[in-house]
């Protein structure tokens, strides 16, 4: 109970948060980049294509295929949607061709499916990929979205002045809150500072935007993963006490069900963004995603852990030998907190390595103890206050437990 | 028919076979190494430790599973099954409790599945874990391993004097042909060369081994098969000419159905292993491969191409943006080889990446042109000379035809 008094006090010193009351939970759903990048030609690859038909196949999906159950709710629309001029009254319009219906009947159709529907924009001149970029027509270009009944937008930081975006991201954010339509604000604005060697106030873009992404794109490679993940690790005291319901950390989309990633690997991406409270937001091919990798993406017990009502991210707390552990504390909450244990694996020699613990080195300090559960697996077992947890993991695999807390 | 006889002419001149007879093809097995290490704990890992059981069982598996009909055929123990010293006599002796029958006995059971055995030794004073090499003791020790009805040699080379190796590899094998017993003869000879800054006379390698590890071991992930793969390309024009029927450059096992490789980049690494004519040595968990990757090693018209009967290795042809073309030359042999033509890709960018060539430019002038048959898939088409292929190479993944020469 004194727990969680402690951590309230500093989620409401720390981070005021959004006042639009979305993602209490971090955001789960889909988006297109990852994989369908800025594919424009339907003529060659029509399934492929950033078009009407690619989203409304993945609402579809997301659904039949149970996604939808678990908890994937945004169909987000990434960069290539847009015509590359704006229409004659200087509104931002989608290319006819791939998006004959326009925005607000996708939009439609998605929400029809008890999804939610999110586009992309860009805070500069030109969006990433060169099509137009909102920073003249923040106030229209908001309305705009409110019209097509948006539900979340993702605000990209290319071709932008760094210096002006902690005055220009509010700025939208605050027209997006005009439209009087709630709209999750996801803002790119940290890593494009960070990359420019600015330091970005994490406390005012928690104020202001329900997500933000701290880092690099991820890309379908494991050494991308692990990229990722040795960031958010390395700075983790910085950035973790931002987080929480309704403003998070996004080290961007789910890559699960790709080229680039093993059934282990794909199982430790999954792992370690329920770990940081990362939005689940997969990005693949929902046609192609083969049933083991499908079981990894819907695993109940690890979205509960990502989806945790206490929202509060857990951090690496220990580092040997290249295996890592990840503490996240959950609830229910007794004695000491709940946690998610995670031991995450950078070694590629062959054989799952033997690693052990003794509980209180990573926190876990109920003198009663715990009750672990395997989230890959059945076994259960009890371990008193200071027992010793031995796992062998896998070469760029990952053990990962639920410990509940015992009376 | 003129290209044969050039061909003939090269590998006879460059590098006079071993005159053992044995390797016209890349050998083909499975070996403890990569996936089993020096685990000797078999209290612990019952069913992982180097022991009699674990070969046992690799050798039922092999035949049981389909392995041995597709080719895979020597049985090779790695590291660590020796005692820590020597018997009274001087002579190696197997750990007695990991193998208790002996070496003799378990060959046998081995040989009586119709497989072949394989045994690991060091050139140094001790073998890379620390057991007994066999410096001091070149004839006996070769002596012996004939007395137990060893088929293969893998002789490494840790804790040695690396100048002592041109002289020393070839007195080993002498005493290993003084037995009378045919056994291939596997030697780590140049990469210990390579990696103490001296260049390999692979001529004189070739004359006396088998087949010879060039560069480092391979390690269970997609950055290290890519690192492979990058020295043999950037080494081609220096290895390819030594290689042959009798003599094979070895880039070392195949990971294939562990942890650290997706489904892609296990076809990329079979591909890439039967373009270079290399050793298809398994070293993976029989007892736990997926089907979808068992059915990548059990490709018969892969295989078929790692087996071809010229023996001539083939060469990575182009590199742009991240895809590279590799080429092999095989039979049918017309106007032109036919050839195994592969492009693979290191990038990491989502979506299926469009690539052409021009068949002249990799070297494909038959004018009547070649019947293309994917290895991967179904597909099989006719192109003319000069025409264009294009393929969509998947992130990290791999296209593979058999271009058969038309007359």
């Amino acid at each position: 109970m004194l727990c969680i008094f402690v951590t309230s006090v500093i989620l409401v010193v720390g981070c005021s948060a959004l006042e639009n009351g979305l993602a209490r939970t971090p955001p789960m759903g889909w988006m297109s980049w990852e994989r369908f990048r800025c594919i424009v030609d339907c003529q060659k690859f029509p399934d492929e294509c950033i078009s009407d038909h690619l989203f409304r196949t993945a609402a579809d999906l997301l659904v039949s295929e149970g996604y939808a159950d678990a908890g994937y709710e945004y169909v987000i629309i990434d960069d290539c949607w847009l015509s590359k001029e704006r229409d004659s009254n200087g509104r931002l319009e989608p290319d006819p061709e791939r998006f004959p219906h326009g925005m607000k009947q996708l939009a439609n159709y998605i929400q029809s499916k008890g999804l939610k529907f999110g586009l992309y924009e860009d805070y500069g001149t030109k969006t990433c990929a060169g099509y137009p970029g909102v920073i003249d027509n923040l106030e229209l270009d908001a309305q705009t979205f409110g019209e097509w009944d948006v539900d979340y937008v993702k605000l990209d930081g290319c071709y932008a002045e760094i210096t002006s975006m902690d005055e220009g991201y509010p700025q939208f954010g605050y027209y997006l809150n005009k439209t009087g339509r709630l709209m999750v604000y996801s803002c790119s604005w940290p890593v494009y500072q960070e990359e420019n060697g600015m330091k970005p106030n994490l406390t005012k873009i928690a104020e202001h935007c329900n997500l933000w992404r701290n880092y690099d794109d991820i890309q379908d490679s494991w050494s991308s993963v692990q990229d990722i993940m040795e960031w958010f690790a390395k700075n983790q005291d910085v950035i973790v006490p931002h987080a929480g319901p309704g403003h998070w950390n996004d080290p961007d989309m789910l890559i699960i069900g790709n080229y680039g990633l093993s059934l282990d690997q794909s199982k430790t991406q999954m792992a370690v963004w329920a770990i940081l409270a990362a939005p689940l937001i997969m990005s693949n091919d929902l046609r192609a995603v083969r049933p083991e990798f499908k079981e990894i993406l819907l695993n109940r017990e690890i979205i509960a852990i990502n989806q945790d009502v206490l929202g509060i991210p857990g951090k690496r707390v220990q580092q040997h030998r290249n295996i890592s552990v990840w503490v996240r504390p959950v609830t229910p909450v007794g004695y000491t907190h709940s946690y998610a244990v995670a031991f995450t694996s950078n070694r590629d020699d062959g054989a799952p390595y033997t690693y052990s613990v003794n509980l209180n080195d990573i926190g876990l300090t109920n003198p009663a103890g715990y009750t672990f559960k395997d989230l890959y697996g059945d076994k259960e077992f009890v371990l008193r206050a200071n027992a010793t947890l031995t796992v062998r993991v896998n070469p760029s695999g990952v053990v990962f437990y639920k410990a509940t807390v015992l009376p």
